[in-house]
Parts: C-alpha cells; sequence; structure tokens
C-alpha cells in the first residue's frame, strides 16, 4: 500500500492509501485512521453510499474524535472500482461509485466489480497484514453502504462482530436503486438478488445468535425513506426472526452527512461496546 | 436573504441563504447555525481560509455539536465577492476565494471586494435582524480567517466579545500572501498595510483591556508556518504590549480541516464562555 496523504487528528493518524488489487484488477482507494499509541486495536470498516469515494465520510463524518476515544481504527475504502478500462454508467446509481458491495456475475460488470470479494477478502487481509489490529472488527455505513455492512455482516458473520448503518437500503429487491443494480449486476434471476438483501437475510435468520443487537438511524425526513430505503421492512424482518434490532427514527433529519455526523458517536460507541466484549 | 438548503444537525438547524448585498454589490453566500430552541442566542462568526467557500468550516470542522451544547449561533460567510463582473486573478490568493477581509482601495477591486465592511456592518446586522440573537458576538477563523478574525476583532472591539484563530496570518505586512493581497488590495502604501496587521495592532495596545486573552492554535507540521504564518510575532506583540495571548503549539498538525476539527470544541468552549460572561 502506498501511502498519498497523512494527517494528524484528535491525535491519532489519518492516512489516505492507495494499492493494486488482485481482486478489483484496479487501483484501489481508502483511508485509515489510527488512534494514538501502539494497539493493537480493533478495526471498523465504514461503507459508503452512492456517488461517495473514501473522502466524503472522512472528511465530514466526524468519526475520529470518537474513534480516538474508543481506540478503534476506522477503515474507509471507496465505493468501486475505478479508471480506464473499467465499466461506466453515465447514471450516478450504476457503475464506477455505486458498486453495491456484491460480486458482479454479468457483463460489463464481472471482471471488476467484485466489492464483495474486496471487502470481505483482500481489504480486511491487508489491514491486519499493515496496521495494529486486534484481528476483530466491526462494520457500518450508509444508504448503499449501510446496505453493503448489512449484508456483508448478514453473509459473513464469523468475519464481523457487529453491525450498524445510518439510512440503509433496507431491501434492495424491493426498491428501484436495488432493483436496477442488481439486474445489471447479478442478472434476471430473482433468487440470486435474495441473497443480498438485508430483510430477507435477517427473515432468514441469518444473523440470529451472532449479533445481540443491529443498530439503524434512520432520519423521518429522508427524501429517499419511502421509495427506496423502507427501514420498517428490517424491523418486519427482525420481528419475524426474532432478531435483535434497534431502529431509531431521527425527526428531521435527512440523507446527508450532518445527519450521519450527528449520531456517528453513538454508532462508534456501540462497536467499540462489542469489538471489547 | 433566501434559504438555498435546510440541515437538521446535532438537534439544531443548519441554513444554506444567500442574499444581494449592499456592501459589496453582489450576491453573497453563508451558512447560518442555530442551536434547538428560541434563544436568544450568542453569535459566533466563523471566516475562512484561502479559496473556501462557507462549504468548507460548514462540512468538515465538526463544530456544530460544541455549538448545540453551548447554545451558540454559528455564522460561515464566504471568503469573497463573485460572480461575472466582479475581478478575479488566476492565482488562488488573490481575487476570488481571497478578500483578506479588507476593504480594497485600489483598481479594479475596490468596488465589490469590500469584506471588511460586509463581516463588520451588513452581515452582523442581517443576521441579528433575521435570527433571534443576543446582539453579542465573538469571531474567529483559519489562515487567511485567522487574519481577518484577528484584525476585525482588534480593529472593531465593540463588535466582539472574544477572538480566536487557526493558524492566522499573524503579520500580512511580514509574508509573501500578505505582501501581495496588501499591494493589490491597498496599493503601495505600507502604512495602510499596518492598519490591517494583527501583530502591529496587537502590539500598538489596539485590545488591551478589551479581550482578557486570544486563543490561537498551531500546527507545528503546518507547511505555511515559517514562510507565511509566523505565529512567534503574535506572542512577541503580546508581551510587548502587555496583551494576554495563549498560542498552542500543536505536535504533527497540519493546515487542514482535521487540526482544525481536532480543537474547535475548545474555541468554541472558549467563545461561549465569553459570551456568556
Amino acid at each position: 500500500m502506498e501511502t498519498t496523504k497523512t494527517h494528524i487528528v484528535h491525535g491519532g493518524t489519518l492516512r489516505y492509501l492507495k494499492h493494486d488489487s488482485a481482486t478489483t484488477g484496479t487501483s484501489m482507494t481508502l483511508s485509515v485512521f489510527t488512534p494514538a499509541g501502539e494497539g493493537p486495536f480493533p478495526v471498523l470498516i465504514w461503507l459508503s453510499g452512492l456517488t461517495c469515494t473514501e473522502d466524503n465520510f472522512t472528511t465530514k463524518a466526524g468519526a475520529y474524535k470518537a474513534a480516538a476515544e474508543h481506540g478503534v481504527i476506522i477503515v474507509a475504502p471507496d465505493t468501486s472500482p475505478r479508471g480506464e478500462g473499467v465499466a461506466d454508467d453515465p447514471a450516478y446509481d450504476l457503475g464506477q461509485g455505486a458498486g453495491f458491495y456484491v460480486d458482479a456475475t454479468q457483463a460489463p460488470w464481472a471482471p471488476h466489480f467484485r466489492m464483495e470479494s474486496y471487502v470481505t477478502g483482500e481489504l480486511i487481509d491487508l489491514i491486519d497484514a499493515e496496521f495494529p489490529t486486534t484481528k476483530t472488527r466491526s462494520i457500518f455505513g450508509h444508504s448503499m453502504g449501510g446496505h453493503g455492512a448489512l449484508t456483508l455482516a448478514l453473509r459473513h458473520p464469523e468475519l464481523f462482530k457487529s453491525v450498524s448503518a445510518f439510512a440503509p437500503i433496507a431491501s434492495p429487491t424491493r426498491c428501484p436503486w436495488g432493483e436496477k443494480a442488481f439486474t445489471a449486476y447479478l442478472g434476471e434471476d430473482r433468487a440470486q438478488w435474495a441473497k443480498h438483501d438485508a430483510a430477507l437475510l435477517i427473515e432468514s435468520g441469518a444473523a440470529k445468535g451472532v449479533f445481540d443487537d443491529i443498530l439503524v438511524d434512520q432520519g423521518d425526513a429522508d427524501s429517499f425513506l419511502t421509495d427506496q430505503l423502507k427501514p420498517e421492512l428490517l424491523t418486519a424482518a427482525a420481528e419475524k426472526a426474532g432478531q435483535g434490532l434497534t431502529l431509531r427514527m431521527q425527526p428531521g433529519y435527512d440523507h446527508s452527512y450532518f445527519f450521519m455526523a450527528s449520531f456517528v458517536d453513538d454508532h462508534v460507541a456501540f462497536h467499540a461496546e462489542r469489538l471489547k466484549a
């Protein structure tokens, strides 16, 4: 990994990094915050939403004060492979910046769009190899990245101690963003889609007995709430399966980083408690 | 004033606004955070550095949690007039985005570049008229905006309860950024420059008996430290004049918003204490 920028923030060290990924076949960028001290520290992975790079969370979420206090490393990868020779689409919700944290099986996406394997394999291994980690980790994210955090944790529960989300896409098989992306990346067979749908995974009992609670914050003034996000599908699924899940509807909050910055301390504390249990 | 965007953040309301300024003869943009509740609240004005708009501080500084806790309004104006018909320069350190918080006397800048009058007159009046303020206020800023905060407070001590700065240009008459901008905006007569030089104003006793303390944070890994910022000129001037001034050299920190985000809570608390005294 090559360090492209370094900043001291809240007493810890923030690095912007890039590396050649064997999984995506591209150069991938990310940021890593390490608290002061020698560690080892547990790791919290952040997955961003549509159109984001690693920079949005890094500069806007205000998460590093809590990370420094709790002694947690925070890793924020980019949201997709990018660059020349990588497929793209002019729409903001498909292609570069919109990887949806799945491994694409369809042309033209399959060669590079392998974000599930990247995050759950290469990225985790790289962080454990290059930083002083406890080799334990949790995951959280926003919107498309909330979907990513939930589905990666539910599909790979052995990798994560806890999971939380801000305004996640609760059920991509039942909203326009998800239907469009899954058709493109996974094809027409909806049976394949169901394997990457947080509400359906919870309903199937995927996380039962693994995650004691799943924390979800959602602004009630979020313009994507009723058409795309549908958090009520998460609570319904959790009730059906007997899965612990706390949905906090936050009055007046929208879909922006101002919403996330307002509650990120709670999420870092939620994960720190479980990472250190 | 027209509200262009509204977000709830940390329980308060953040507005992006624009208005036609009689002072600059242009449309001016700004952001205003108001805590929850009816107020009235004291006001803290933030002045940004070179190349910034109101958006950099608003999205990156992480100041609104402390502002909500202390019950303080935060106002962040743009750093210059902008738009068609407004003079500009291709360099990042002159013209649009680089107003230096002075009233230009020289062509082609004089018609619109009147940031001192804008901030100390029209902006303050507008905020007091449109928001539930106590009609008391303090001021802080970064780099060029740290110079702005210091010089506006020292030149108009009746308007402000307190002043602080992050990595301010301590003495624009003695650094390349200041020499270039003051030549352009104020002309060749260095006697005019001295009226807008924080270190020289402190040395002349401008703030003595007005501000009990002036808080300055400076990263010791700031790449502009020795050539442009020169905080030692502030401490020397303060010692000479018997002015209270606390310079905190912060080890490892650079010139970025990560530095400001790390210490902004201290600055908001510093001002809140004096605004409520």
